[in-house]
This record gives structure tokens, C-alpha cells and sequence, in this order.
């Protein structure tokens, strides 16, 4: 059975009525109007190519309009105050809830999520939304004594931090909802208008969630979620009039990202090829069960994947036999199924890619532990190992489901192979030892090491992202915020 | 008599023996050792175009030599206890109070800046590594609860920050010390090594304050101090080795390197023509005596240099007539006198420019109230009227010694005129009023509001920068360790 | 018309329909269930004396049930994750909502308070429910280096803060449902079981919130709400299984129970004779408005009524005449109508105290500028001048609809007429003068100086409470909660 | 050779000239001026009995002129900028390292204080005064937003916090320098007026300290240090000019002084019985080494010395073996020798007490595993086994130099035998097991959990006291600051 570890239901109800879409004609949202444009799109679901709904895209027109009601409502929204946000913020957190299936049902059918997946995502999006409204009324504060020389005699100061101005946001297909979320909701929070571009392939959610910000009284201008071809997009890159811009995705795009962006600020979350280290001093059992969950849920198309487990070699056998035991029960099948564990992934142009991969491994000396065919835009759960760092399987991000498995000798061998690689996002080390956690922390190079849990770990309020290649920045409601608010100090007399 | 803002000075003694420089041949501080190269330039006083000495110019081949060293201590320095970097800060500061007036005559002599305002640079650059030293054992740290959602039940994050990497530090000539020092200290504390180029006009007080760093236990490579021809300083931009490029210096140049910068993060803290606000609620003489030292004190040669001046039109007559009188007082003369208030500027070319942005602005309708002719690089306080903002004595960074004065009738009026550029570091508000002061602090975009005193106020553990094109991110030690720090989260049961 | 400073309405509604309690017989809340005990209390409407309903009183023996269960689920609510504390108080927080017009319907009922002040004490106590839930997730950590010294090297220290035991909480009739709520939400947030002695005059709101509580999943002995008479309520006083006494209500009462509290901890939340000053640089015609809401709102029964007020005598006459004016103005009558300003105090012998005092007063010398004769439990809203400070309506916290009104001459004579008394809890400083607002922070030995509003001023997260006699000790959940827990130091290798 | 866990030697030197005393007539301090009283004590070396010097008690009279000049500076001290309060800490800390041998002379003649524990207390008490120069520039200030509610639109609050007035601060002879300085060096940055009560065993130390603090610019009612006999001395606890009572000493004294305390804040920093466990992951010679200097560096006549030691089973007789082993090499004899690791205790008294505990503790079963006779005030270092917990030397704080060693079988077990006492300060865990780490964190009922080290661990910036019968709040500069100071908030518009 496998441990959900990114499903933070809420309350734990998996059932879904097999809904439909509302319309097959989805309009985009602009300055908080629902419009047609003179370009569209068809959304498909990924298991079986099946139509969703044709979508509409923005061309520079309507992106153009949008900026600029945007720039029009700055004002009202550095005034807006605490309990207007909370209030915003705190609708939408609880209409999500209230439409929890429906989302949920979308969200699967645009992305290929298994549905019990597709719900932890919306749970975690009804949290980001609560969290944000929490820190709207938290937003960073400070007052200071500047008495410390005789300049500073009788002087106080007081820190207010205030909106630095549009965003941009872009958004990737694998979580469309909550990593939009994570850039919408502390827009909203921090008193920023936002234009967020979602995925092409998985645009329904984010503009099914436009309809919720619509009945709340944000000022029309505030939200615009547009989806846009790339060209188009590459505005929200290069526009000076944006303040900041906020990009998840691939690793290649977002570097390219800063070089153009002017003037402007940004934040890159990337991806990575993460590990995990299994001391054994750990329990076995929860490991394993952890780690077939970081590895396969959303067939790896998940920024903190888990791809390269290191365990220590007195266990090495046991934890190999139990890991491969449990990958093969995962339940493979219709994403729409509550039963199901994992399903096709986002297109086959990926499976393809991941194929390759894993063939150009074995050719090259690697062993495929457990695995098999790739049928479509499905490849199966597949373990390799005898693998070497210089194989694509180890270290490029594979966004698919497959895991290197490898002993270690000493648990300095372990830290230095999971460092050996040049991205940095988190780590999952299970241990009961206190110095081993002590030498984790101190000395792998990410955002974030997980003790005991897998690099796949995330709550929606910690500091997420990644250092070397992995990104710039980092989400969490309080630091996005922080991210989109600017410094301004008052010297006064006191 | 000109009220001293900027002169922060700690024992108020300002009597200097003169000093001739150690040797007239001074050596760059490469990783620890104080180094020829085969390059050399002439550093003159501005004042009387004398020679003081002979300074070395760090090629391709030095600066590879820093780099590669300061690589190699960054785990070392990553590891130095809070004690240890305490300990070094806090030598370094008070060494420099111990040859206070030693490093005044030299800054006085390679920036020209009269005695007693190179003094309260020197005391400023004490209390900047003695706050570094007390941040050093306040690093950034976090303790989170995250059972926020069931995902979190039991665990807990703690988030430290490490240092991320090599600094690159660009200083200019205006405050040749304790600019360069606010990326020295931080860097100390944070446990970051940096290679810091001041400037080839200035480099001389800096390499002195080298030599007080060489005394101390920092690993050798921990700190370069590298004068370099800007095609050799070009790397610190765009070698990818730095983590981090600290600038400081004019907007033009600071925005293109962060377009050149790759993956590393940016910091800059450019210019801009601050404006000061005169409410008929301010008390008259206080506002003008602080006005005339925000204006011209270092001959306006100051990033918050006050150079837009208005002032309530029910009070715009005697403010102007006291303006005139206190200005027409400033002691022009030799930089090494003690009675000095205004000298030379950096070089001939920039009076020349000055000159020039005076008569231009004559041509075109501003009258001068008071000034005079430029002698060689003296240019004269100059105040000028029935100014225009398209003149280039308003909307850019004059950095010289020159005023504009106009009236305004209401306060709306006043902050509109002040936000009427692109820049925005700093404000000075005279007010007795609650509504004027809040209004200032809503309204006016800049890094800071000072309320009763000039733009020109700074204190050195104040976050101090500027928003629009006036630079991204903030100095003062703590915000400026905080940039030189990467976040990594500790997830654990607890 | 009255500004009604104190109702923090969230939707602005007032009309109520007309309820009866659900049951002439209240039975009181111990530790999660709802009892019946052998001795009876009546309570009675104040304004007309009707009979509203029977409750219990609890005696030794339902305290020691009480308590002993209140000892045996310590460790549980510890152990309550940060989630489901949230969960319980936002389910609290919401089903006031809901319930809003039944709660505000039976608080009037009980105090006498008019219908709107009622409505507003309803929806403070939601939002101070919604507050509690946001703490509950920000509970006081703290992450400390600690090599500051050899001796603390390569050591940190973690500090937690665990909840300090069982606490007393003993609650005013005023606000008999915020006040007891700012005790209840706060121990629900830090894991301490409460027990809550209301007033014996006003419980029926309180037990009407236990069936809240008694739906949420707190373990039963989590919370008991228990009316007792004075002696069996010392209990709470002195016995040494509470770990924290927290009370609300008159001086003498409260000093003399902290020299009984034994080794608990004691917080105090007293009166006091608040004062406002009103500079000349004020808007007169807000500054009367909002000073009539303070004088007179609830009769004058609240902790930081506006009893002193100073003006200054350039503005003195035209205020008093305002003054006056609005204050006839204010509705007299039956609380139950939403147009009801004003109506009987919570009992005859109250109002009896208030006349002999207003009686001695002008015996004394002072003036009565409007005023009226008390009839039963009302007293008419009454404005004095000419007082001395020696007259107890001076000098005594007076709890009734009385204010005196007192021209000044300086700002400084002011401040020293408002310290001029044993208590300190709110001051109110009506100026747009910079320098005033300084003078008061510094001076007025308060704990909230309030400008341009009322001492009466409060919202539920700031922190408030007195210094000198006026008390012990802040609230405001944060606040309370961090006396609520007790700091534990982890300190450890890193 | 004893591994000394409280020295924290800044320079590591311990050669120290054989001085005597200025004068053998020592003067007291009252309010700035040293003088002499009417009645006089005899101040003896506890080892020999040697007469050191005469000092002067204070009798109500001089108590009474240094309450009145205390109370007449606390404007003057409130108003004191950072700079000075900084400067004059620093001062004193800076001339306490430039005596240190002098200091740590007397301090080792007045206590019997071997020679290297009392350079390690000198050495703290200089860092004692830097960190509070530093936390002087950092006392407590908090900007909140308060527009969470329409109540609050457009108002902002700013927390200050002032001194509360006159503090009390009574020390004991332990550790007779650096406790005094756990009250003198807050009162200092706090502002707050200080009358400190050295133990009458051990004066001298704190009044050659009054020597350095002459010569600052405090003004000169705001410390005294008066030895006073317990009658005099109980007005500090009774007196209402008094705002907090700071008491370090023993439990039955302090907590009868709470009751008496009347109106002002208590802060009681009292002893335990601490207990150290030993898990068999931990590694044993450190252990042993820690916990040797844990239970008998001076004597054990530390609050927080290692009393009780609990030992996994599967170690205890390895442990057990070494722990005699290395107590017996303990040197005895002169303090004033830096090779002497035990001295005497503070006078015959405790050192027959001791022996009577040990006595009954034998009668009753338990075994002595190395110990001997007692001589004078000399005890030799004593470990006993086979002790129940109802003896006296388990039950009880012994504060002499023994320790009860006993194995344990499960940790739940160990942390049950560690909770079982009416005390809680520290204890010390040696593991190397995460999960051991959680639990005795979450359930030993302590102030501070210290990993791999002993209950004795102190540093002066960490949050420091008890829980249960060991204490209320907490020291640690920051924290004890933090109790000398009141919270006012300032509501303004923004």
C-alpha cells in the first residue's frame, strides 16, 4: 500500500461524483472579466487523449489590457486593508472547500493525476489560500532604535514593507493548481496585481478557481489568469512595467528567464534530482513505504521527486527486496479511479524521453530492478541500479517514475554521491542518529533536508526551493510575500 | 554654521597630525598577502591634483589567483563560530578607532573630503564592524511548527541560513571606506569570502584597513581587496564562481550588470536626486541648517545628497533668505583643514559636468540665488530657482554641489513633485504634523521617509537602499548578511 | 448619534429577533458535561429586574471534579497538534457567527448593555476566537546559536514553550462573554485546561458558549465553566494544582488575591480612571463624538471608560458645548432596542454609588454641565467640571456614565493631570502635532497610549493591559497565551 | 584530569599573581558614593579561615538614601540613549577583562572557589556585560498592523517598552560575581535603577565591581551594592518603591518572598536537584568526563549541579568503573592553586550537612563507591548507589559534592526516575538517538534539556531557570530584561 505523502486531506473523503465540466468552451480571465479570444486551444485528458475543452489563449491585446488594469488598481490595493484580505482570502479558502470534488475532478482529468492525488492537491490549496490570509494581516513589520551612535539620538525607525507592483506569475502543468496558488494567494496577501500564466496543458483548474476571485470584491484589475503561447508569454519576462516575476519550471527556461528580465526581481523554483539517504539505523519498513511514494506518486513529475536513494549497504538487501515488493502493488489504472496509485504521464513525448533514458542506463551497466513496456504516455514504476552518475537516469531531473537504488559504505559516501549533482532542492534522510542528522544538515547542498521523510515533502507554509541550479528564492506564503513587498523605513523623532 | 549630519563622530575630536603615507608605493591585498603587480596607477589629491602615492592594479591573472583561494576556504569559513567572527569584526573596529586619524588623513586626501567628514566616515566604519560583529552572533535562524495539516503531525523545521557563497564587492570613491566596509563586515559575519574592488580613484584607505585584516585569524583567502581597470572587474560580474554581486555606484552601470550577471544573485545601491519637503509646521532654522548640510556637505558628492528642495509657500521667503546666508558661510578651502566645509570635487571633469548642468538650466529660466565660478574641480554651493523637472539639475543625479528651491502650495503638491522622478533612495520631510508625516511615509516611493531631517540621514545598521531605478535590496549589516545567506530547512519529528 | 468605538461589527446587522432562552434552567459546565447542583442562582435582567433564568452554582465538591479532570488531560492537550487546536477554535469562532443574534440576544439580556454594544461584544468574541486559532499555529519558538562563547561551540539551543499547567480564570460582568473568551480561546491555543468562574450576575452567555465547546473534540476536561459563590471561587485563588491565575476585574479584589496566589503566576486586568486629552491642533467635532462614545457607552462600566478629560483652553468652550449636545442626544431606554444609546446600570446599588459620588463632588465644588436624577438602576449620563483631583470622581475608577471635563493650559500640564493617579491602562491624545504624540508615549504612565480615539479603544489582538495599579500582566491572545506557557531550552550539538 | 564545563575562558590563561586585597577595610555602595556604616562583617577565606577584609553592612538608613536616589534617577536612566547604555556595559566589561586576574583572586579568596573555575566565572561576567551592551540596542519594541477588523482600519500600534522602575536584585555566594551580574547588567540596559544584595559570605568580588561602575556615566542613584543582614535586606522584597523583586537563592526563601512581595513582579531563580542520563548510544568516556566536572566543580555547590545520575544498564558498570576512576584523580586542595579541581565548601556547616545526608542515605541502604571523610568544610567528591528516591540525597538539592549513580533499564523508565522530584531545572541526556533526543525534550519536566552534556551547562545569553518548585521566569539577559521592562503601545493613524 502506498503512503500518500503529498495528500493533505483535510478531512479525508476521496469519493467524487463524475462530474463534467460546466462547459466544453472555457473563457480566460482578464482584470476580472471572462472573455474570448481569437486563439484556442483543446485541452486533453493525458490517459486517454480525450476531449476536455477547448480553451481560449491571450495575445499580446489582451495580455496588454490586462497589464494595464493592473497598473490601475496598485493603489486601492496598497490601501486595501488587513480584513478586506483576510476576508478575500479566506472566501476562497472555504469555497474551495465547499467545491473540494469538483476541483479535485478537474484537476485529474487535465493532468492524468490519480484522483486521491488530485485531492491532496486542492486540500493543500485550501491551506495556501488560509495561510496567505493569516499573513495579510502578518505582513512584515519593524520598528527599530536608531539611537546606537549619537547620529541616531532620539531616532526611531519603523520598517512598513509595501507591495513592489505587478507580478508575474507562471505556472507548470504537474501541480496546476497549488503551485498557481502559491503565487496568487500571496499576491493577494501582500497587495500586488498578479498575472498568472497557466500551463497550456492544464489550464482548467487555475480558471475554474477565476470564477471563485470573481465574486469576492477584489478590484477588477488585481487577478488576470491568461493562458498564452510562449512568445506571447515572454512579455511577462521582459515587460519593465512588471515589478516581479515568479516562474516554476524547468530548470533551462527559468535561468534563461533572469538574463532577460530587466530592472525587475525574480524568483525561480526549479527542479532537481533529488535523494534520499537510508541509514540503518532507520526503520526499514516506513522507509520503503515513504520512498515508493516519493518516487511514483504522479509518476515523478513532481519538482521533489524522490530519484536517488542511497542506502546503507548492511541493509541495502532487505531495503531493495521490501522497495521493489511494494512498487509492483502500486495500482496502475484510470486516474479518475480512487484506487488508482499511478497513471499515464502528462504526454508521450515524456514517456519517450524517460524510456530513452532508462535505456541508455542499461546500456550502459545499469540494472532494471523492477519495470517494464512503456504503452503510450505510460511508463511503468521502474527501479534501476549499478547506475553511475554520469548516466541522464542520475543526473539530469527525470520527471518520471523511475529511482536509482545504490549502497553506501559510510554515511560521508552518501552525503558526497547526493551532492555530486549540480541541483540542490531537498533531501530525505532517514536516521535515528543524532550525528548523522547533525552532518546532513550542515553539509547537503539544498533548500531542505527532511529527516525521516522523503525530499517529496512539503507543507504549504515552510520555506520551499532550491540552491545551486535548482532556483532563486523561496515560496511559503510568508517569504513569497516577503518577495513582493519592499522595504521602506520612517526616521522620526520620538 | 554647517550642522555636521553625516559626521557620526564617536569621540568628537577632530585635531589630525599630518601624516605622509607609510610608503608612497602600496601594495594590493590578494587573499592575504599584500602583493606588486604589473600594473600601477597614480593616486592624486583631488584637492591639489598632488601625487600620494603609487598603487597596483590587480590583472586577469591576480584576480584568478583570489578567486580560486577564496573557493577553497568557504567551508572553513562556514564552520568559524559565532565567537571567533566576533572576534575578528570586533578587532578590526577597534583598531580603527585606535588609527582613527590616520585613516581620516588618507580618506581626506584621495576623496578630497574635508577633514572633519572624513572623521565621521572612519567613526562610522568602526560602529559598521563593531553592529556586523553583534549580527555575527544573531544570524538568521528559525524555529517553525509544522503541523499546521495532518501532513505535518509531529514534525518541526528548523531553518538556518548559510552562507552562499563567494561575494563579489564593487566600492566607489564617494565613501571609499565605509561603503566598501558595509560589504567587508557583512561578509565577515555571514561567512562568506568576497573580493572587493574600490575604486581606482580611492583605493587607498581600504588597502590601509587590509592590513588590520591581515592581523587577524580570517583564513587568508576569506578577503581580497583588488584595485582593477574595469575590463579586469568585468569577471566579478559574470564569473560564475560568485554567489552574489554587491555594487554600488551610478544607476546606469549598475543595471546593466545585473543583465550580465547569470545565475548569481544582485544587489545594488545606486543613486538618485532626493528631494526634501519644508512644511510651515517645521521649525525654520533647524530645517534650513540641516538642509544646507544635506546639500553640500562632501560637495553634494552623496547618493542621498539633498538636491530638490521644496519648500511651503508661506514660508518659502525666509527659508530661502536663511538658505542663502547659512550657504554663503560654508569655509571653503584645503580638505586637511579642520575648518573646511566644502573643497574640491573628485576631478575636473565632474565640475566641468556640473558647470554645465547649471548653465544649461540658466539658459532655459532657473535663476541662481547664490554660487559662483568654478575654479579647476571647485565647484561653488550653487542654489538655484524656477527650475523645471525636465532640467537635468532636477530629474537626474547631480551629484555636485547644487540646489534647486521652489515653493509649493500643498502638501499633495509637494509629494507629487518628489515622486516626478525615476529614482527613489531617500526623503526629508520637515514637519510637525501627524497627517503630513503619514501622508510622506504612505505616499512618497522611496527606500526612506526622514521625517524632520535631511535625505541624507544614515545611520549604518538602518536598512538603507532605494526602489524604481535607485537600486534592488537593502544594506545594513543585518539586511546585508540576510542577502549573503541561503536558507535551508531542517525538517524533523518531534 | 453616538459612535459605538466599542462594536467591531463584522456585517454591520443589528436587528435580533426576540428569543427566550432555550430553558429557564441553565446547567453549568464541568469539565464537558453539563450539571445540575444542589444550590441555585436567579439571574435577573438589569433593566427591568424580569426573571431571565435558574442557574447552578458550583460548590467544593463540583470544583474538585473539576479540577481533577482538568489535571488528567494535561498531557493530551499538550500533545494536540497545532491543527486540530486550530480546528476547534475556528469551529468555535464559526458557530458564533452563526449564532450571533441568539448570543447577543441573551448577553443584553443579562448586562443590561444595549442591543448594539451586545452585537459588538459578540463579534469581538468571534474574532477573538479567529486570533486564538492563527496563535495556536505560531505558539512562542525560538532558535538560538550558542557558541557565542568557546563554551557554547558547535552547540544551539532550541526553545519550545509547553503549556505551564492548569488555569484559573475569573471573569467581570461588563463583558461577560469577551472578557471570559480572552481566558478560554487563549488556554485552548496553548494546551491548558481552564476552568472559568464568571460573574455570578452574568453567566448565562458564557454557558451558552460551553455547548460550542462541548461540540468540538477538546477532551472533556479540557474546559469547565463553573458560576461559584466568592468562597468557593477563592479556591481558584488558592489552591497550588493552578498553574496560572488570570483576573479580571476591580483592584482591590485582584491585589489582595495575588499575595494569596501562593507559587502560580498572577495576571491581573483591573480598572482605572482613564483620561483623554484634546489638543487644540484636533478635529474637534470627532474628537466630542468618539470622547460621548467613551464616557458613556455601556453606562460607563468599562475598564478604560474615558473618565479625565482634559482640553486645551483655547478650544475648551466650543468642545464643552459639543460636548454637551451630543451627549443629550444619546437614547435612554430599553437595551433591547437597537436605538438604545444608553440604559440602567448593572444594578441599583451601583447606581446608587455613582450619585453619592457625583453628590460629594459637587458638594465639593463641582459643577454638573448635564446631568439628571438617577432612577433605580439608571443613572443619566453626567458631565462634571470644575473637580478637583482629591474628589473620588476624580480619583476612583467611577465605572458609571460620568465624565469630568477640564480645560488645561499647556500639553505638559495635561500629562501631568492624566499621571496624576494610582492607575495606568489607556490613555486617549487627540492632536495632529508630531511632537504631542511623542510627548505622550514617553510621558503617560499607561499601558496604551491612544491617538486621536479614546482610552476605551481595544482590539483583540493588541496587547492590553495596565501598570501601576491598574494591573499585571498583557492580553491579547499572543500575549496571554505567552503567559500561558512556560519556555523549555533544547540545547544540543549542531 | 577534569574537563571544566563552566570555565569558558575567553584567553584560556590562568596564571594569576598572588594578590592581596587594596585595603582591608572594604567600603559599600551606596547610590554612587562608597561608604562606610556603623556596623561592620568579617569576610573569611572558607579553605583556611584566613581573615580577607572587613566589609560595612548597610542598615535601613543607608537602604533608605539609596531607594530615594534610585527612584530620582529613573527619568533620567529612561531616557538614556542606546549609545550609553552600550558604552557603559561595554566599559565595564572591557575593564573587568583588563583585571580579570585581580577579579578572579578575590572571587576565588572570598568563595574557596578553586582558582580555574573562578577565571571561568570572571571570564562569563565579561561576557555577561558585552551581551548586554548589545541586547541595549535591542530592547524589545514590536510594530503591529491592528486593521484586522474594521475597528482598527487605518491604525497601527507601536510597542515600546520602558523601564518599570526600581529593581531589587539579592544574590547568593555560589556564584557570587556573575549572579550579581545576571541582575547589575540588565538593570543597566534596561534603564531601570538597581540596589543589589551580595551574599554576606562573599561581597567583596561585586564591590570591587562597584569600583569600575564609579567610573561610568550612570548617574549615581542607579546602583547601589549594599551587604545588609536578612532584616534589613527583607525590605527589598516588602518595600513598594521596589517594581520586581530578582532573587537568587534557595527555594524556601524565595517562595516565601513571593507571598510577601505585595504589588511588584518576582523573578526567583532557585535550585534542584538536576539529573544527568546515560544512554548506552552515548559515548562513555565523554560522559563520564562531563559528568565528573557536572558534579563537583566547586563542590557541587552549583544550582544546577549533576546530582542524579541514571545510567542505561548495559553500560552502568563500564560507566561506573571510569566515573570513580576519574573522581579519584580529582586534585584537592588550595583554590588558590590552578592545579586544585576541589577545594572546601563555603563554610563547615554545609559540610556537616552533607555528611549527615550521606550518613542517613547509608543507614538506609545505600553504598558509597568512593567518597571519605569529611574535614572542616572540606567534603571529598562522593558517589553513592543502591539510593532510594525518598532519601535525602536524592530528593533534596545536597549542593555539595555528591552524586547518586543508578542504572535504569528503559529510557521512559529514566525520564520517570528524572521527573520524580518537586524540582526542575536542567538536566543532561547523553545519546546519540534521535527519538531518545524527542522524548526527554517533550517530557522531562525541566527549564533546559542539554544533549550530551551535563545539567551544569550554561551559557549567559540562553534562557536560564526553572519550572516546578526550581523557579519563576527566566535570566539570560535578553529574558531577564525583558522582565524589567513594561509593555505600552502606542495607537496611531497611518
Amino acid at each position: 500500500m502506498l503512503v500518500n505523502v503529498l495528500c493533505l486531506s483535510l478531512v479525508g473523503e476521496l469519493w467524487i461524483k463524475h462530474l463534467t465540466m460546466d462547459s466544453k468552451e472555457v473563457k480566460i480571465f482578464q482584470a476580472g472579466r471572462f472573455i474570448r479570444t481569437d486563439l484556442t486551444l483543446n485541452v486533453v485528458n493525458p490517459y486517454d487523449q480525450s476531449f476536455i475543452a477547448t480553451v481560449y489563449l491571450a495575445s499580446k491585446k489582451e495580455l496588454e489590457t490586462a497589464i494595464s488594469e493592473a497598473e490601475g488598481v496598485k493603489v486601492k490595493l496598497k490601501r486595501m486593508p488587513a480584513y478586506e484580505r483576510y476576508n478575500i482570502l479566506m472566501y476562497i479558502s472555504r469555497q474551495l472547500e465547499v467545491q473540494r470534488d469538483d476541483f479535485a475532478h478537474i484537476l485529474m482529468l487535465e493532468s492524468g493525476k490519480p484522483l486521491k492525488y488530485a485531492v491532496g492537491e486542492i486540500n493543500r490549496s485550501i491551506q495556501t489560500f488560509a495561510v496567505a490570509a493569516e499573513e495579510a494581516r502578518r505582513l512584515p513589520r519593524e520598528s527599530l532604535s536608531l539611537d546606537w551612535t549619537p547620529a541616531g539620538k532620539q531616532k526611531e525607525g519603523l520598517v512598513r514593507y509595501f507591495p513592489n507592483g505587478l507580478v508575474a506569475g507562471i505556472a507548470p502543468f504537474n501541480f496546476p493548481m497549488n503551485l498557481a496558488v502559491h503565487k496568487i494567494a500571496p499576491a493577494i496577501a501582500a497587495g500586488c496585481p498578479i498575472i498568472l500564466k497557466p500551463s497550456s496543458k492544464t489550464p482548467l483548474s487555475t480558471l475554474k478557481l477565476a470564477k471563485i476571485i470573481a465574486e469576492t470584491n477584489l478590484p477588477a484589475g488585481a487577478i488576470s489568469i491568461l493562458p498564452m503561447d510562449r512568445e506571447t508569454g515572454n512579455q511577462l519576462v521582459t515587460d519593465h512595467r512588471f515589478a516581479l516575476l515568479s516562474f516554476t519550471g524547468s530548470p533551462e527556461v527559468g535561468w534563461k528567464m533572469k538574463s532577460e528580465a530587466g530592472k525587475k526581481k525574480v524568483v525561480l523554483e526549479l527542479g532537481g534530482n533529488a535523494g534520499v539517504i537510508v541509514s540503518d539505523s532507520a526503520d526499514i519498513k516506513t522507509s520503503v513505504s515513504k520512498c515508493v511514494g516519493g518516487a511514483f506518486s504522479y509518476s515523478g513529475q513532481v519538482c521533489i521527486h524522490a530519484q536517488r536513494l542511497f542506502v546503507q549497504h548492511s541493509v541495502f538487501e532487505e531495503f531493495t527486496k521490501h522497495f521493489i515488493q511494494v512498487t509492483r502493488q502500486l495500482q496502475n489504472g484510470n486516474p479518475a479511479s480512487s484506487e488508482t496509485d499511478i497513471s499515464s504521464m502528462i504526454d508521450e513525448e515524456n514517456a519517450l524521453r524517460v524510456e530513452r533514458w532508462v535505456n541508455e542506463a542499461v546500456q550502459a551497466g545499469a540494472r532494471i530492478l523492477t519495470g517494464g513496456q512503456r504503452q503510450g504516455s505510460y511508463h511503468p514504476p521502474t527501479v534501476l541500479t549499478d547506475t553511475r552518475s554520469d548516466m541522464k537516469v542520475c543526473h539530469r531531473e527525470i520527471f518520471g517514475p523511475v529511482v536509482t537504488l545504490e549502497p553506501y559504505e559510510t554515511f560521508d559516501d552518501a552525503i558526497k554521491q547526493i551532492n555530486n549533482t549540480r541541483y540542490g532542492l531537498q533531501v530525505g534522510v532517514f536516521t535515528n542518529k543524532i550525528d548523522e542528522m547533525n552532518r546532513a544538515f550542515d553539509q547537503i547542498e539544498v533548500g531542505g533536508v527532511i529527516v525521516n521523510d522523503v525530499p517529496t515533502f512539503r507543507v504549504d507554509h515552510m520555506p520551499y526551493g532550491g540552491i545551486k541550479d535548482s532556483g532563486l528564492g523561496r515560496e511559503g506564503l510568508k517569504y513569497a510575500i516577503y518577495d513582493m513587498m519592499e522595504a521602506r523605513i520612517l526616521v522620526k523623532d520620538f
